[in-house]
């Protein structure tokens, strides 16, 4: 089986334009005009993405909201998106169709287009293409984080975790936690008021580790997070606890959706974030628990999705 | 379970938006400054799009193509192209990342981006976005028929019904019918010479017949072909024969990307098609054979896909 790094490796080879930006980023940036079109694409797939009992309305509000988020993190606006949809039940469908329609309206984006395809044995996969408008020209890449820079990230870390945790069965835990995993935000107010102080940012998607390690080699750095600071919600800690190892889980794992910029130590920020590590002359990703670098976790997060 | 025609109406009372022109186009057209941008998602899937066994190079090429073919028919420059993609087995990743790779170079598209997901049991599903500049302003529509018009088709209808019949091992028939199954070509050259002069445009994806009608509708017409005058090759001829059934045939199959337009009987055409019908006052398909009203065959074309 082809591992996801070596068909990314594979595409990269294809992917000479600039627009495409060497697939270093989430999203292509194509200029017309005097604008920046920002575009992203992502497929979420029964099973993998969401679980087969899950509420379609909430599949359909995550693959929007997974979509936007990307946009977020270049601080674009969005234009709107189009749907790839394979067809199964009724009920699903219908479902599916209810929920992507509050979603669009949550975030007041346009569905413009798409296709439908016929249903198949095995499990359902979705796509979704989102188009936006950057705002900040240039917009925040992945590659640009500077020596000296602070990592920062929004919100807290490790909830969608416990909620994917609570669907599968595990009792305890806050609504607001399972909310996260099925429901994440979009932070696209929060990305267009970063975007012209930031010299990089992402959203989380795979984890805080994976993801911070990426930014840092697109960067040409390395980069160290102080585990401490890794913020968490009062609902996480409840279920998991505040301990090193709880933190380290946290940082591992994806599906939080938050934003991960980095930025002069100088600014002051115009949206609630916390500083979690430092970008360093060198390779790789440190962590430092109590004053001393420790052994990176096994997993640093999702490679194969 | 839900047929394609429902999920489309109510994804129809989502999409508001003037881009999506009411779904009834297979693509949506944004305006950025003085350009406009033609966008377009089409999804493939194992077992309906493609043999299980076929060679993924060929699929890559038809996604490619499927994809360029809609901006064909809008008269639009590629600009790129986003691929999600379902990783599966090392040759198969492989052999599409090097189909792929020649694809793009032939019609020199350039790799935007995309997603990758992680195999799952089941079959496969691709999904592919393409982007592009209209060269003519406003885009070609599917919706803006006159009463009047003659509806043209560039090209053989017919062709890749038999190479998807070779594909399931019928015997007989040129390696070109074969071709036109595997490695449909989208008529980009040819759909930006006839921008500035058809009322309407679209490519065959579904069938002659089915996409006549559902240009005719769009464009709150009826439509009239003359089956004797739909284009047939020699191999199609060689194979199927030339009868009132082989015509039909050729006109309820899918898969050909030929150009349908409507434009007024006065024009002379920048490119090589054939005349097959005529837009009148009224709704629906009429087919005539030898002079008189004929019935429609039980299935116009594909729906389902």
């Amino acid at each position: 089986v082809t591992s996801e790094p070596q068909f990314i490796a594979m595409m990269r080879s294809i992917a000479t334009s600039p627009a495409a930006n060497g697939l270093q980023d989430d999203v292509a940036l194509i200029e017309i005009g005097s604008e920046t079109l920002v575009i992203t694409h992502d497929m979420m797939v029964e099973g993998v993405h969401w679980l087969p009992g899950a509420n379609p309305a909430d599949v359909a509000w995550k693959l929007l909201a997974v979509n936007l988020s990307d946009l977020a993190a270049k601080g674009a606006h969005p234009i709107g998106v189009l749907l790839g949809f394979m067809l199964g039940s009724d009920d699903w469908d219908i479902g599916f169709a209810a929920g992507l329609h509050a979603a669009l309206n949550h975030y007041n984006v346009a569905l413009l287009g798409g296709d439908t395809v016929s249903e198949v044995a095995g499990p359902r996969s979705l796509g979704m293409t989102a188009i936006g408008r950057a705002t900040h020209i240039p917009a925040p890449s992945r590659t640009a984080a500077k020596e000296g820079d602070w990592l920062y990230v929004t919100g807290t870390l490790g909830d969608a975790k416990v909620g994917f945790e609570m669907e599968n069965g595990h009792s305890g835990g806050d609504q607001s936690l399972r909310d996260a995993f099925n429901r994440p935000k979009a932070l696209l107010d929060e990305g267009r008021a970063l975007a012209p102080l930031v010299h990089a940012m992402m959203d989380i998607s795979d984890g805080l580790f994976i993801d911070a390690g990426r930014m840092a080699s697109a960067s040409g750095l390395g980069v160290t997070i102080d585990i401490a600071n890794i913020p968490l919600s009062r609902g996480y800690i409840n279920f998991c606890g505040d301990t090193s190892g709880s933190r380290l889980e946290a940082g591992s794992w994806g599906d939080d959706y938050q934003l991960l910029f980095a930025c002069s130590n100088a600014e002051s920020l115009p949206v609630a974030a916390t500083r979690v590590g430092t970008f360093l002359r060198g390779t790789g990703l440190t962590l430092i628990d109590n004053g001393s670098a420790i052994e990176s976790p096994m997993v640093l997060g999702f490679e194969h999705r």
